[in-house]
């Protein structure tokens, strides 16, 4: 899947979930992929814009675990995390523990365009977005019904929650340039204040035009504990493939962590990988020319 | 410097500092580093729990920008971050934008221990805090007249301040465990709600018994951006001594994002390394039979 193009490679949480429910993530995907490819990448636009209009679209879509149907705290009430970051000169923005804004990974961009700080917490997090003219909206038109059920389901169980649904995406342009995205809300049950990987650069989101991008799902404790997008990078730097390199990484955050995880990747030259170590991953990816899903 | 001893190696922030105060950090850090060693390392203790004790005497020490003599937030707010990992079983615990409390890195240890997430962020970390048995304390009794004339001067400059003061320490013990930790309050004149590399694991600080030890200092946006700790950690693992792979971090932080830090590291062997692309960074080392220090 070279290409001297653009490609586009989103993914929608590794988890374990029901036959509907994957076949719904997969499907939501792919129309996310191919809008973003569409209006974003195959008109010359930037690997930015094109992974934030992704991750927009799979935030506004109550199938995953990110704006919009994201996963609940312990307390009900809804936290969202996201983080994007561009390969050009390592910019990057993030957001975590934000009340309900329709899309973080939209005041993400404006934390990197405005070039501050990398990042903001909670009540921080709300000010910067006001400020960039972000207005949170009432949390009851962002929680689903379906969200509040799996938080029954783990306030009756305690079991531990996956972080199934997050979503993130990996591009590069036809300039070359790569970004990546990642917005979640989190695992259902989580107390309040919990910060996953997905908003921190390194662990959820990595770019960098000269090394890769990459994109992680799964339990966000252990991500953050191997930096695994980081890694990844890192990994196709030394002269692995995207592929090998995703691969590899799941190995060393199983053997050294103990847990699952997912992630998509991207190489400089625009080879893709993917792997999931979880029992499902709803993935999507176009290019010039040609698409592919599945989970 | 290798051993097959104990070691201990402390940071005081890298920055730019008049003369007298280079000389109180250097003598706080080499304070904190000899009691943490008799007091810890030298009875036998582990290495988790003298990187604690370190950062607590630097966190109640005014000279440090962590803990008591934090600096504030644009608002004049205190607002603290702090890391703390475990090379044994990369177990990790961090706070971010927590409001004033004795010590942080007390709270991120609590963290760890509870074990049910890594980062908790603002109010969030609060009531962690409160739960585990940690009380606010009055801002008046932590803020300093020190960082109340910092904040003083960058409204009136609005000049980007430095990181400078950060707090760190990287140990190994008798056992060959290794651990690091940080603390910090952050840049002066910081917007409410920034989080910086500090309490964030791989960027700020990082620990694995099988490939070494880190925490760093500078400018916390660039630090994140690539990951330094990890970045060092992985050069040790690759073959590099604590020393170089310390260098190749800072030139890599150079060369890509173009800003400036300091860090200290050390290898599973226990050699040691510090690097500082600052004007100055105080430092403290204590090993088995024989300390250092500098700025």
């Amino acid at each position: 899947m070279a290409t001297s193009g653009f490609c586009l490679l989103v993914h929608g949480g590794a988890g374990r979930r029901p036959p509907e429910e994957r076949v719904a993530g997969r499907e939501g995907c792919a129309s996310a992929a191919q809008r973003a490819a569409a209006e974003v990448l195959a008109r010359g636009g930037s690997a930015l814009d094109a992974v934030q209009l992704a991750v927009e679209l799979l935030e506004d879509d109550p199938v995953f675990n990110a704006g919009t149907g994201g996963s609940l705290t312990e307390d009900g009430t809804l936290e969202l995390d996201a983080s994007i970051m561009s390969g050009v000169d390592l910019r990057a923005g993030a957001v975590c523990s934000l009340t309900p804004h329709r899309h973080p990974i939209a005041i993400a961009r404006a934390v990197l365009e405005d070039g501050r700080h990398v990042l903001y917490a909670g009540a921080g997090a709300v000010a910067f977005a006001k400020r960039a003219g972000y207005v949170p909206v009432p949390p009851e038109s962002m929680i689903t019904p379906g969200a509040r059920e799996q938080l029954a389901r783990w306030l009756a169980a305690r079991a531990p929650a996956s972080g199934g649904g997050t979503v993130g995406a990996v591009a590069r342009d036809r300039q070359g340039r790569l970004a990546a995205a990642t917005s979640t809300g989190g695992i259902t049950g989580k107390r309040p204040g919990r910060v996953g990987d997905s908003p921190v650069i390194g662990a959820g989101t990595y770019a960098d035009d000269l090394r890769g991008a990459a994109s992680a799902t799964g339990v966000g404790e252990g991500i953050l504990r191997i930096n695994l997008c980081a890694r990844v990078v890192a990994g196709i730097a030394a002269g692995a493939s995207a592929q090998e390199a995703s691969c590899e990484g799941l190995t060393a955050l199983g053997e050294r962590i103990g847990v699952d995880a997912g992630l998509i990747a991207l190489a400089p030259d625009g080879r893709l990988g993917w792997a999931r170590s979880t029992e499902s991953m709803a993935w999507a990816a176009v290019w010039e020319g040609g698409e592919a899903d599945g989970c």
